[in-house]
This record gives structure tokens, sequence and C-alpha cells, in this order.
């Protein structure tokens, strides 16, 4: 996760729910990905350093366990640095260049200057990412698996070239998650302001939802309603019950309750939901924030310097 | 220089008797860049570690000191990489595309698969490893020019973009060197296989300089040869003085002295000059060469680490 603020409901339903329920399953590192943040955010770099405690204070109160899991800064486990760098060596420039998220982030960050050799770097960087840790699987979107491919074939080309499986080709971990679209119904994206974050407080996100794109053809209380076509009824399924869509369903196409109304309970229960987030990050201060990247940066450089001590050998970089 | 085998006699005069000069004026870094020799080694990497204690027995062994000199070995001193990442992410991409010496290597090193991600970015690790002990110079030649430039204008906007002079621009050093032609006339280069290593022994010198190419029109002894596009006749400009050139020439024009005879004599006078750098290479045992290189990173690292916790302070990379 890059560190460009604070986490919101979309993190929430789309990663962070996935990544608390991976760890019945698998050991999993959770990293602050620092560089990755740097290569569209080093115009205006200022809010890094407290974005990635911001982001560590999210993971943790959302429920990853940094006793389970390796939570860490990517920046402080410069292996990440080194084995990219011999990634880089042995892909060829088309590969990134053809990459479909490069060409979809120059499109998303405009206004920024991101046709720079380190953002085209981005899925090598990314590959070294997985590969560090031997990663068997990663969890990710659909749009992320041209990445994971990207991985997939720069460790098996430097599996070939050096003629030993240092590294396993890491699998999709594809969880359906619901799409959460932002509150003006465009995606929910940090740069339109649109999203609720975990850390609001109840009023703002009172104040947030009533801002919420309803029906537009619902005007007055008697008219009947599309909820099909209004994002508060869309959070209501992402964040109720089936019980809980059925009823919101009749209010609205039934005329039986207004959209301000409506938006009131939906307020409550996001506020509701994230209440017990809310109250752990509380208890989480910067100190004992930083003593967990400290132990999770330890912890990855170790299982990190492991693997490059074999990849230096098979290279003859030790003089 | 790129650990891709023992120094030569080019590199002895075109670059070796200057840096042994400039530490009676500068307090010189002179790093043994593996990093940049996986770049177009990575398919066949073997060699490196041993190529690095080569070189490294090389520069000692023809005058660079490490008690007043920096002597490391780049992969020993991981900020490079760090740094490197730093100036890629603001690095416009067309900066890197132009720079002329990429498409010269690429024609050069013709037969490897170099249109790679990493190769495209040697100028930026170039930058880096030039900006991170704060330099104020390099000697360089003509060739190398246009990378001092691109490294000037990396560091100018890294100190615009973040409000600090934290980088000097680097000067030049332009000493002039004679240029020195391989045995065969060509460019004397490791992949020709046309140089004198300064590790070559008597006897391999002798057999050397047997197949140099002379005037092709001399073919009896009583023919008057023409020195000046004689490579022997080249050689004894370079390692003869004033006196010597005259004499050299004065055999050939006069047709005294048969091509066989002027071999041996430049035979002779190669194995005289090389001599103590020969010796001087005999006792430097690879412990020995080791622990010199231990030593350097370590002074390396010192100088290295300072530079990177400003620079990671300017930039809020710290968590």
């Amino acid at each position: 996760m890059r560190p460009t603020g604070k986490l919101h409901l979309g993190h929430l339903v789309g990663a962070l729910h996935n990544w608390v329920n991976l760890q019945d399953t698998y050991h999993c590192f959770y990293m602050i990905a620092d560089w990755h943040a740097l290569m569209s955010e080093y115009e205006k770099p200022s809010a890094m350093a407290e974005n990635s405690l911001e982001v560590a204070r999210d993971f943790i109160a959302s429920g990853i366990d940094p006793e389970r899991s390796v939570v860490f800064v990517q920046s402080q486990v410069p292996e990440h640095l080194e084995l990219a760098m011999i990634f880089g060596d042995l892909t060829p420039l088309a590969w990134v260049e053809r990459c479909p998220t490069y060409k979809e982030q120059l499109r998303e960050l405009s206004g920024r200057e991101l046709t720079t050799y380190g953002f085209l770097g981005y899925p090598v960087l990314q590959a070294a990412d997985i590969a560090l840790y031997r990663a068997d699987a990663v969890p990710v979107g659909v749009d992320q698996l041209p990445h994971l491919e990207l991985t997939r074939e720069i460790v098996r080309r430097f599996n070939s070239l050096y003629g030993k499986k240092v590294f396993p080709e890491p699998e999709p971990l594809m969880t359906s998650t619901p799409k959460l679209l932002g509150l003006d119904n465009r995606k929910m994206s940090k740069s339109y302001g649109n999203f609720i974050a975990l850390s609001d407080t109840p009023e703002t996100i009172a104040k947030k939802v009533t801002q919420m794109i309803t029906d537009p053809e619902r005007i007055r209380l008697a008219d009947k309603g599309h909820p099909d076509i209004c994002s508060v009824f869309s959070y209501f399924s992402t964040f109720g019950g089936a019980v809980m869509q059925e009823d919101v369903r009749d209010w609205c196409e039934g005329a039986k309750t207004g959209c301000t109304e409506c938006k009131k309970r939906l307020a409550h229960m996001v506020t509701e939901q994230l209440a017990p987030i809310r109250e752990r990050r509380k208890a989480l201060t910067d100190a004992k924030i930083k003593e967990v990247l400290h132990h999770g940066a330890k912890k990855a450089r170790e299982a990190a310097s492991q693997t490059m001590d074999e990849v230096r050998k098979l290279l003859h970089l030790a003089a």
C-alpha cells in the first residue's frame, strides 16, 4: 500500500478485510510502499513520513496483527532496491513499456511529471517487493493481474539465467471484493476527495454522507426512487446485510422514507461499523506504531537478507 | 572502473597515471563499479567477484594509495542504489534516452541483450555514484562529458526541487592523456583482446608485441618505413621519451633497424616499465586486497550515509 494519505472505506472493503482474513491461512507481509509513493509524490513529499505512520495505524486498527504478519515500511529494507536493480538489468525495456498499469497511472495521475525513469520502473520494483520474500501468492485485483504476470516473467527469467529456482512464481490470490464507488459515484480516489476515511469522526461521516448523490428523479418524498442508480443504496449493499438491503429498497421504491432520512441511517451504520477501528486507532500512539514498524522492518530484513545472500552468491557480487 | 577484467596499458596511460597524481591535490574516491558491470555482464556474471579483486590489485599496484584515497566496491555501499532510485524518480525519461553514451555502448557491446530497463538507467546510477560523495570534480575523458553534464542536470533538479544545495555540480577534470590504440590499431578493448595487461608476464608481452601491426609497405629491412602509421611507433611515442622517439623514427625511416628488432626493444621497454607494477601486484595477496576493500567500503559508507541522512530527511522518507 502506497502511503499517499489516510485509508478509506474503499481500502477497507477492497483490501483490508481480505488481508485480515488471509492471516489465518498465510504468513503475510504487509508493506507500506514509500519508495513507490515517492515515484509520484517526489515533487511534494512532505507528508510521506506522516502518511506511512497513518497507513500503519489504519492497518493495525483494521485487524492486521503485527505479531502474526510482518508490517513494515519499504524504505527501511534497502534490499528491495538491490533486488530491483538486478531485476532491472534482466528486464527488457519493452516489458515495462507495455505494462498496461503504467499507462493507466500516467492517465490517472495526470498533472504530475511522471514520464520519469523511476516511474517507468514501477513494476520492476514491485517484482522485487514480491520476490524478496519468495512470496507464493499475492492478493490482487483484476487490474493488477498484468503486473503480477510481469513479476512471474521476471522471476522465470532470473531462475532460468542463473540455473536455480531461487524464486517461486507468485500466484494471484483473487478474492472477489465488492467494488465501492466514491461518494460522487466516480471511482473512489484520494485525489477526487470523494471518500470516507477510516479515521473520520461521526460528524465528518454524517456531513460526507449528506453530500452523496441519490436518484436525481426523486425530488419529493412521494416520488418513487430507483435505488440501483443511487450511491447511498450501493453503500447499504456493501455495508448492510441482505435484510437491510431489502428494507432500504422498500423505503426508496415504496416512497416510504426520504433521501435525507435514508442518509442519516447510512451515516449511523457506517459510523457504527467504523467505531471499533476508530477506537483502536486512538489507542495506537505514534510511539507504538513506530515500535511496530521497527519490529516489522527487522523481521522483513531477516527474510530479505537471506534471499539476497543467495542472490549475491549466484551473481558473484561479493568481493 | 567497471570490473570486467584485468586492467591494461590503455587504462594505465588513459586513467591510472592521472588518478595517481590527483591524490596530491584531491581527496579521491576510486570505485570498482560492479553494479554497472552487472548491467552488461548479467548473462554471465561468473567472473565479477574475481575481476573486482583484480581491478583493486591493479589500482594499488599502479600507485593508488588506499590510505589517502577511498578504494571500494560499489555493491558494498547500498546507499548508491538508494540515491539512484531517488534520482531516477526525478529524471525525465528523455534525458536518459538521449544520452549519447547509451547509444554508443549499445553499439559497442553488441551481441548482448542490453535494451533492458537497468542499462537505460546507467547514467542515473552514475549520477548517484558521483553525488553520493558530493564530488566537486570528476576526472573524465571527452567522451564522458555528456554523462557528467547529465549528472549536473540531475543534481540541479534535486537541489531546486528540495530547495537546498545538497549536492555540488561536479566539474569535469579534463586531463589530456595520450590516446593509446590496441595492438591491431583498432580501439583498445577487452572484447577485442588487443591489449597488454598490467599483469602480463615478460613472455606474454614479447609475444603480444611480436603480433603488432607495422607499416605494411616495409617488407625488407632495406625498405624505408613510415613510423606515423606504425602501431609499434605509436607505443614508443607513449612510453618512450623524446630522444627515444627520434631514435626509433631514425631506425625506421633510415631503414637502419628491422621491425623484428624494433619490436624486441619495445617489448623490453614495456616490460621494464610494468616491472614495478608487476612486483607490487605479487605482494598483494587476496587477503590484503579484501582488507583494503573492506576498509574502503567502511569509509565510503561513512560519507554516503551522511549524505543519505540529509537526503532522507529532506524527502521525508524516515518513518
